[in-house]
């Protein structure tokens, strides 16, 4: 079986570009692909919060319900802000194309950065968290974490290889169960708590936690602020939609941002109800122990099967929220690639129609992160959340600008045509101040989210990003060169480079290759010389004797031996042909015919000396030559 | 600074050809370069034999020096048959040669391939013998075992790879050291015994041993035969002047048979030397103790500088004894090569004249064996010494046919001139009785080695050497194929394939470097074929416009341009030109011209889709295509 075979079976049959879209989702699929990691935020958003205010005792802890507000309405916010960006860049893009048309290359690059850095983040962090709710069920399993998480990054990149259709039909079953599950929790917890329909009261806990600490002033609402940044957790991921408007079926603007509105209700239904629940069962994070949702989860229901059903799938969708990194890192890195901040590939769309190159990339890197890390997301979270907070940032304030542009839209510049006739949006004002306030929000939590874990870890995206936007920039500062060296803007056909006529053919001695190669350069030109470097004894006249064999196909062919006292035959050879391109024909192309036999069989070539492909090799790196293979093949054995 | 100046440095200048006799050695520098493993083997000889009679009881160990004569016998007789193999083959190839001239092509291969498995073994025992010296005096370098083998194996290498003469004056120090002081401990021990000069007699030890078994009949003739293979662990490495008598400065028979004389006076003088005295003064081996040479050496000199000389130089002349591997492996392998039965690339000769690959290619894989043996060398003695038992066979078995031979030899046969003038060589009866005597013993010893140790490991051996047979045929046939194809035998000029008058120019764009590629194309033919694969929408029509703005170059050219609904454009082009070369121009050689563009920065190569790269790759693969890449280079930055 050979390569293309193996793919074959592994991925499926190439798909035609003109199908393009049937591949497209709609939204129930969609909202699995992309609402899979905002939903699985639910599995610690909460203990975010309670896990910073304990230190100021469990009676703290009712602080909880009123900073998971705040979150939820951040939420509602940055998602107004996100349906606007929807409906005015409908191909999609997110941050990076409104940071680009509203806030300057620069901005858009270091938006651009951000995501990708945290879309490496939610892949490996997900993923592991994934492993270490395995890893708590089967402690047996704790010493093959890595390959574990390792494991679940292949599987997800294989599904998302077969296409973005198939891994959102197979993908679509946890998300929903985990959402249905823990929606079903909350609902029997609410009737349960106001004991509706007569049903027993909570049990509520009465474990009770001394504060570590009184703080008063600064240092508490610093605290405060603190547990709001954990909470905000919760947004990430939100922005996923706004980058892949252009995989939902038409009309994609709409489809999206009925899914964004779709998600944003479910998500921070499942919120604020683990809030509101949590908190008003008296339950206190314990370190290490059994995390708040399962507490919760367990006490509503006593234990039973829906606690069961809440728990395999809140590690199933833990392991799924990657599949949000998988669908936006490859479609962001193409725009990138698109505008030449990334290598060109990154745009190629493989057998399935899904940018192959950039999910592997993706599968790459995260792996590595994971081998690094040991697949504990401990270590990785204060990595986190940063580069999609900064994200937030930027495209709230772009979108702010764009709703104070007087009438400086064209039609055509492929935005929604209505905005196009007018001066300005309806309602600017208002959209404009929600999406001021929104950027200041989320960038105070980046500020305090970079700030509090910066000597943990946040450093190292701090460093990365920058670097990443350095990148981009001497990578499209290499296609700019290379777009103007091959430009034909200022091009003339007089411009083009004289063909010196001279083939100069380097044989190693008289054999059905290289006279093969002799009549075609025979063929192309008067001017042929055989070159051969004559390093044994008895060389030099062997060769004479057999030139001499073939007078015909020989006639006219300067044959020049040169007799060479070391064993690198390629030095002359290339001093030589040096000679002849710089000095002799300088500034024309001189032809090189490299006569080369080619052995069926892959570990034959180890049995010869490789000398034609060194020779070519260092050709190539000198101007204006062109080299010329001509092949002998040998046939296999029987 | 780039790999040349590295090399430069690492290795030195390089040597011209006709340097090549001064680089020759003398019976000095020959005798440190091709002894070591013979002298080195009196470390451990005279206790191998020792090893297996404790079992009898300390009572036993009188017949150390009975079967130690019995093994200096035996290298009498092989060293005598070496010599005249020597004399007759002054170009060297020992037991291969032999055996090719007198048994044939399968005893030939069969005494190379124990050869060369015994010579990497050589390699990872010495080195691994020498670390255990090494770890015995410093326990602490215990954990750091297998590094200090690899940097052994990695001086040695580096050493070999400098020049014969510069390794053979670097390693002449510590082989005459470690001689010269055992010969100094031995004349004192022999002063010591007889009591000449009023010298204090030798301190006996006084241990018994009980005997663990007593065996009668055949078990304890086996018992013996096992103590004297052990024994033959002396003859290890006697073979290796034979192999390299190309390396000795004229006369070089006479050079290297002297050099074997001396080798062999040295060798068994320490053996014999040391088999008296320790059984005289009563030694008893130690598992995992002090060594018999240590012991004895330790009461001779009562534990003096002298003492402390022979530790020293008994764990560097372990260490050296691999270099005997290193001068015999590369040698034997360039005989192999140039019959064509190992890689060709074996018989080069390197800067400094030296056969740099084979010196490359043992010392990686007497690496890998290391590391898989974690350089404990008792667990890779049961591989070791079989191979050259075998070659001492079939070496001696060779030259007794060859004393037979009545005048078959013929003048120019590479063989001592003396010899073509007569029928039968003087004295020829007593040479052949002597070689019949010594392949049979060699060849018991053999047979004992592998029974004895075949389940410990020697049958990695058993099995290595028939496998390696294998490989060389194999090659061997291969070369045999390749040579026929090329040949020029029954070759006449009306035999070449004709060239087809058309050029195909895959092209992707119009640009700079692909109107290069249509000006070359169109100098060669008249029929010029450009093909464009369009896959994306719009591309048809771009290719179209832009092809019509250099009319005067694209004129008579023929556009195809093929619109494509997958995106894996190599597959139509490889198809139109398979189409093209076995349809159209069936049996003729087709033109295909690939454009390229070479950024000039390595790194940037990873920016670029490597499609023509991979197309040259596909095509190279059929036959009768001709490839012409036609280079444009992008400049540099600034």
């Amino acid at each position: 079986m050979n390569f293309t075979e193996v793919k074959r079976v592994l991925i499926g049959a190439p798909f035609p570009t003109s199908r393009e879209i049937h591949e497209r989702l709609d939204r129930v699929r969609a909202l699995a692909v992309f609402a899979s990691d905002p939903i699985s935020s639910n599995a610690y958003a909460t203990e975010a919060i309670m896990s910073v205010l304990i230190v100021l005792g469990s009676g703290a802890l009712r602080l909880t319900l009123p900073l998971a507000l705040g979150v939820a309405s951040l939420v509602l916010l940055v998602v107004f802000s996100y349906i606007q960006t929807i409906l005015h860049y409908p191909d999609g893009g997110g941050a990076y194309t409104v940071a680009k048309d509203n806030l300057g290359r620069y901005a858009s690059l270091l938006a651009a950065a951000a995501l990708l850095t945290d879309y490496v983040l939610t892949v490996s962090v997900s993923v592991s968290a994934g492993v270490r709710a395995v890893t708590s069920a089967v402690p047996e399993a704790y010493d093959y974490r890595v390959f574990i998480a390792l494991g679940a990054i292949g599987f997800i990149t294989w599904m998302n290889l077969r296409g973005v259709r198939e891994s959102g039909t197979i993908f679509a079953l946890p998300t929903y169960a985990f959402a249905g599950g823990v929606l079903l929790v909350i609902a029997i917890g609410l009737v349960r708590h106001f004991e509706l329909l007569g049903a027993s009261p909570l049990p509520e806990a009465h474990e009770i936690v001394e504060a570590e600490r009184h703080l008063v002033g600064v240092a508490y609402v610093w605290l405060l602020l603190r547990a709001f940044a954990g909470g905000c957790t919760a947004l990430t991921g939100i922005e996923a939609i706004s980058n892949g408007v252009q995989a939902f079926k038409p009309p994609e603007s709409k489809n999206a941002a009925a899914t964004m509105v779709a998600m944003a209700v479910i998500a921070m239904s499942l919120f604020v109800g683990i809030s509101f629940l949590s908190t008003s069962m008296h339950l206190v994070p314990a370190e290490g122990g059994e995390s708040i949702l399962s507490q919760m989860t367990r006490r509503i229901t006593d234990g039973g099967v829906l606690y069961y059903w809440v728990q395999v799938f809140t590690a199933l969708i833990l392991f799924l929220a990657a599949n949000t990194g998988f669908q936006d890192f490859p479609r962001l890195s193409s725009f990138l690639a698109r505008d030449r901040f990334l290598p060109r590939w990154l745009q190629n769309r493989g057998d399935r129609l899904v940018y192959s190159s950039g999910i592997l990339v993706l599968a790459g890197i995260s792996s590595l992160i994971v081998v690094v890390f040991s697949a504990d997301e401990i270590a990785m979270l204060p990595l986190y959340a940063l580069g999609v907070m900064l994200s937030f940032t930027l495209s709230q304030a772009g979108m702010s600008r764009l709703m104070g542009k007087v009438g400086t839209l064209k039609p055509g510049e492929s935005r929604d045509t209505g905005v196009t006739h007018i001066h300005y949006e309806p309602h600017w004002r208002w959209k404009r101040l929600l999406n001021v306030v929104g950027a200041i929000t989320t960038g105070i939590v980046f500020v305090i989210l970079t700030a509090t874990k910066f000597v943990d870890g946040a450093w190292l995206v701090a460093l990365a990003i920058p670097l990443l936007v350095l990148l981009f920039h001497r990578i499209h500062r290499h296609y700019e060169l290379v777009a103007a060296a091959l430009s034909t803007e200022r091009f003339y056909e007089e411009n083009l480079t004289e063909i010196a006529d001279v083939v100069i053919v380097p044989i190693s001695d008289i054999h059905r290759g290289t006279l093969r190669a002799l009549q075609y350069a025979k063929r192309i030109s008067k001017n042929v010389r055989a070159v051969c470097i004559a390093s044994r004894p008895g060389k030099h006249e062997r060769v004479e004797q057999r030139w001499a064999r073939f007078p015909r196909l020989t006639e006219g062919i300067d044959l020049r031996i040169i007799d060479y006292d070391y064993r690198d035959i390629l030095t002359p050879l290339v001093e030589y042909i040096e000679y002849v391109n710089t000095v002799e024909f300088k500034d024309c192309l001189t032809t090189i015919v490299i006569p080369e036999f080619i052995a069926q069989d892959g570990p034959a070539r180890l049995l010869h000396n490789q000398t034609a492909s060194f020779l070519r090799r260092r050709l190539r790196s000198q101007e204006d030559i062109v080299i010329i293979e001509v092949p002998y093949h040998i046939p296999p054995p029987d």
